[in-house]
C-alpha cells in the first residue's frame, strides 16, 4: 500500500449558499485583501501518511471545497474572488483516478477565477508592498503558520466571521441534526454494550466504527470512561464492572463537517444505585433549568449560574452542602463539584470558532470572562441570539485530590460539609449533555431524542 | 465536552531495550549533540481539538514515551542523555487526573536527567555557538520545522538510525505480529460483510472500529474499494454489487505502534468469476515467486523483477501480452498493469522510516532508484538482510485512461496486444499483500494466516 491523499469527492451546499455567505462577509469588511487559507494534510508519522483530512472550518463555511492545498483570496477593492491551488497531475491519474481540474471545482462554489498555488506569494507580497490591509484570521495549523508569515490577525475579519458563523441557517441546523442522528446510534449502541467485563475501548471502538460506517469521522476524541470525574479521560483503558457508571461524551461530524456533541451516563449493571440516581437527578434538573431559561437576550453566564444554583440545591438536599445555594454559587463553592462550563457554541467546530479566539466568540467588551476557577472554563458568557447552537452539559464530579486540597485550605467551609462529603469521595462523576438551538421563543433540543431519563437509560442498559 | 490531551498511559518495552538501542546508536555516531524531537499534538480544526496523538517513530524507538511535547538530547561528548518536557500542571489535575512527573516517566526508559521544555533552546544555541555538530533527522511535522530552525539534517545520524531500525528484533517482530492479529480480524470481518448492497464505507467503518476496540489505531487510511485499479482510493463511497471484486488494503498498529499492512481481494457475490480467478491466480503466483526468492543478499529490485516477469507470464497465457516475459519487463511493458512496487520496508512506520529519506532506506550509493515509470515507485531496491520486514504486494490493474494513453502512443506494442486488452479494460484491479521477515535461510510470512487462496476467500465471502 501507499497511503492516500484525501478525497475530492465533496458534498456541498448549493452554490448560492456559498455566494451569499461571501457577499454578507464582504459587506462587513469594506476594504483590503482577505486571505483565507484552507488546511493541508496533517502528517501522522511521515509526510505521505496523513491523518484523515479535515478542512479548516471557516474555509468550509465560505468555500465548501473539502481538499487540501487551497487558499482563497477576496480582493475587496477590486471585487474579485480567487482560489489558489494546483490541478491534478499526471501521476495523480494513476494513484487516485481521473479528477476534475480546480476550475471546475471552484465553479461548484461560485468562484470564477483560479490560479496555481505558487502564484499566491506574489499576490500577497504585492498587496503588502502597496500598503494594503491583508485580513488574516488566527492560524492554528503549524503548516499555515509556516506558509503565511504575515502580521497580526485582523480583528475586523475575526468579528465579521464570528458574527456570521454564530447564527446557524436552516441548512446548517439540518447538518447538525444529521450529526446528531449518528450520535443517537452511537449512544444507543453504547448503552446496550455497557456490561460488566467489557473494556471501555471496546465500546469506544464500536462507536467510532459507527461514525466511519456512515462516511463521517468523530467530531472530537471520544470520552468513554467510568472515571467520569476525570473530565478528559481519553484513554478508555478500564474494564467495566457492576456498580460502575460510565460517562459517554462523544460526537460525530455530518457529511459537511458540522458537529454533534452529546453526553450520557450509563449504569453498567443496568440499574443506577440509589446514590447514582440522586446525583443523576440533580444533574437532569440543572439541565432542564438551563434549557428552560434559554431564550434570546439572556446572557449565557446567567444560564450557567442558574444551572449551578440548581446543582447546589440538589447537593444541599443530600446534605453535602449548606447555606443559601445562590450565595454558595456567588462564593464559588459549586466549582468544587462543577469546575467547568455549562455549555459552549457548536457548529462546524465542536467548540465553535475556538480557533478565532474565545474572547470574541463567547464574550464582548462588556461581558468579559471571569478569571476565577471554574468560571474561567466557561467558553460562552454573552447574550445568546436566535440561531445560536449551544451545548447544555451540567455535571457533578467528585475529585478526591481537589476535595482534599479544598478541605485542607478550609475553602468555602461555610457552604460545604467536608465531613459528609467523605462518604462520596469515590463516587466518580457524571454528566448529561444535549445540543440546543436558540429560537425566537426560547430554544429547542436538536436531533432525535436519545434516552436520557433514568427509566429510559436503564431500559436500554439492561435490555 | 472539552477535547482531550493525549494519554500518558504508555505501554513500554523493558527499560533495558531502550538503553541498549541508544548505546548502539551512540556507538555509531562519535561526537556532537543529537537532537531528537518527539511530536506535538496535531490540531484538527483548532488547537485544542487534536487528532489522535502519534509519537514520532524514531523517538518511540529510542525513548518509548508516548506523549506530546518531549525532546531528547544526547550529548555524545559529555556522554549525557536528557529529556526536555514539562511536568503536569495544577490544571491538568482537574482535566486529566493525577499524572506522574516527567522524571518518573524518563526513568522508565532509563533516562536520568530531565529539564523543562523551554530550557532546550539555550542548550541548542550554546552548542551551535561552540561550533559543535548538532545531529538532527529530517523533520516532517510542521510544528517541529517551526520549532527547530536548524540547519541540514545529519546524514551520519540518518544512516545510523536506518541501519539500526531496519533490522527487527524478536520483540519488534512480536509487536508486528500483534498488529497482524488485528489485521486478521479486520480482513475476516470484511470478507464476511462484503455482500451486494453493502456500502464500502460500512465495512471500512467496521474494520476501523475493530482496531479502536483493541485499543489501537489504523496504521494508515484504509483502502476498501471495488475500484481496485485506482491504487489509492480512500473515499469508500461505492456500494457493492454482485460481480464486483473489492480490494481491502488495511492495517492496524500494535500497542507499541508497530504496523501491519495486508491486502486481500474479495469477490462480493461470494465467488470469483472465471476472469477474476485467472487474474487472481496470476497475482498469487507472482507473490509466491517473490516470497520464494527472498533470502539474505538478494536485491529487492530483483525480487520486484521476478514478480513482474511472473505477472507477464500469466498475462501472456491469457493472450493479453506477447513475446518473452523477461524482455517485456526489461522494456517496462509490465508497468501498464503494475505501475507500483512489489513491496516496502515496514516497522514502526507502514513505509518504514520514510521520513528519513527513501534514498537511504531503500537504496545505496551503488543501488540507485530507477527513475522510469513504475520502477520509480519501488521504495526498496537494495539487498535485504535478516531481520528486514517487508511487504509483498503484487497486483494487476487495468486503468482505462492509462491503457488509452499507451495505446495512442503505441507504447510497448511489441509486448502488449491492445486489441485483446479491450475486453479487459473494465476489469478493475486486484492485489494480494502479506508481510514477511527475512530470515537466515530465506523468509517467513508474519502473523496468523489470513484467508488467501481462492477456496479460502470464497468460503468466507459466501459464509
Amino acid at each position: 500500500m501507499r497511503p492516500t491523499s484525501s478525497t475530492t469527492d465533496d458534498n456541498l451546499f448549493p452554490r448560492a449558499v456559498y455566494i451569499e455567505r461571501r457577499e454578507r462577509l464582504k459587506a462587513r469588511v469594506p476594504s483590503g485583501l482577505m486571505l483565507l487559507p484552507g488546511n493541508d494534510e496533517s502528517p501522522m508519522n511521515y509526510a505521505a501518511n496523513p491523518y484523515p483530512f479535515r478542512q479548516d472550518s471557516t474555509f468550509l463555511y465560505y468555500f465548501g471545497l473539502d481538499q487540501p492545498g487551497l487558499t482563497a483570496v477576496i480582493d475587496l477593492d477590486e471585487g474579485t474572488e480567487r482560489l489558489f491551488g494546483n490541478d491534478p497531475t499526471e501521476d495523480d491519474l494513476v494513484w487516485t483516478g481521473p479528477q476534475p481540474p480546480l476550475s471546475n471545482r471552484a465553479q461548484e462554489v461560485g468562484i470564477a477565477r483560479t490560479a496555481p498555488a505558487d502564484a499566491l506569494e506574489q499576490v500577497v507580497n504585492q498587496a503588502a508592498q502597496q500598503g494594503r490591509t491583508i485580513h488574516l484570521l488566527p492560524q492554528y495549523r503549524p503548516e499555515n503558520v509556516l506558509r503565511l508569515r504575515i502580521q497580526e490577525p485582523s480583528v475586523e475579519l475575526i468579528k465579521a466571521v464570528i458574527q456570521q458563523r454564530s447564527v446557524k441557517s436552516a441548512e446548517e441546523i439540518e447538518q447538525i441534526e444529521a450529526a446528531l442522528a449518528v450520535s443517537r446510534e452511537m449512544h444507543t449502541t453504547a448503552m446496550r454494550m455497557a456490561r460488566p467485563g467489557v473494556a471501555e475501548q471496546h465500546i469506544a471502538g464500536a462507536m467510532e466504527g459507527i461514525a466511519v460506517a456512515r462516511g463521517v469521522r468523530l467530531a472530537f476524541p471520544t470520552i468513554f470512561s467510568k472515571r467520569g470525574e476525570i473530565l478528559h479521560n481519553p484513554t478508555c483503558r478500564n474494564t467495566l464492572k457492576a456498580g460502575d457508571i460510565v460517562v459517554n461524551d462523544s460526537g460525530a461530524e455530518s457529511p459537511l463537517h458540522y458537529a454533534s456533541d452529546v453526553s450520557r451516563t450509563i449504569p453498567v449493571a443496568g440499574r443506577f444505585s440509589q446514590q447514582q440516581k440522586e446525583i443523576y437527578s440533580i444533574v437532569l434538573q440543572a439541565q432542564a433549568k438551563a434549557i428552560a431559561a434559554t431564550k434570546p437576550g439572556i446572557e449565557w453566564r446567567e444560564v450557567h449560574r442558574l444551572a449551578s444554583v440548581t446543582l447546589m440545591e440538589g447537593l444541599k438536599a443530600l446534605g453535602l452542602t449548606r447555606g443559601d445555594p445562590a450565595e454558595a454559587v456567588a462564593a464559588g463553592a459549586h466549582t468544587l463539584f462543577f469546575p467547568c462550563g455549562v455549555g459552549h457554541m457548536m457548529g462546524l467546530d465542536v467548540h465553535d470558532m475556538e480557533a478565532l479566539g474565545e474572547e470574541y466568540v463567547g464574550y464582548t467588551d462588556a461581558v468579559r470572562r471571569n478569571p476565577e476557577f471554574g468560571w474561567r472554563s466557561l467558553r460562552l458568557g454573552k447574550a445568546v441570539e436566535p440561531g445560536f447552537v449551544i451545548t447544555v452539559e451540567p455535571g457533578i464530579y467528585f475529585m478526591p485530590h481537589l476535595i482534599d486540597r479544598w478541605k485542607a485550605e478550609r475553602k468555602c467551609e461555610r457552604f460545604i460539609d467536608y465531613s459528609r462529603l467523605e462518604a462520596w469521595r469515590n463516587f466518580g462523576g457524571l454528566r448529561v449533555e444535549d445540543d440546543i438551538v436558540v429560537t425566537e421563543a426560547g430554544c429547542r433540543i436538536l436531533g432525535p431524542p436519545i434516552a436520557k431519563s433514568i427509566d429510559e437509560v436503564e431500559a436500554l442498559a439492561s435490555a
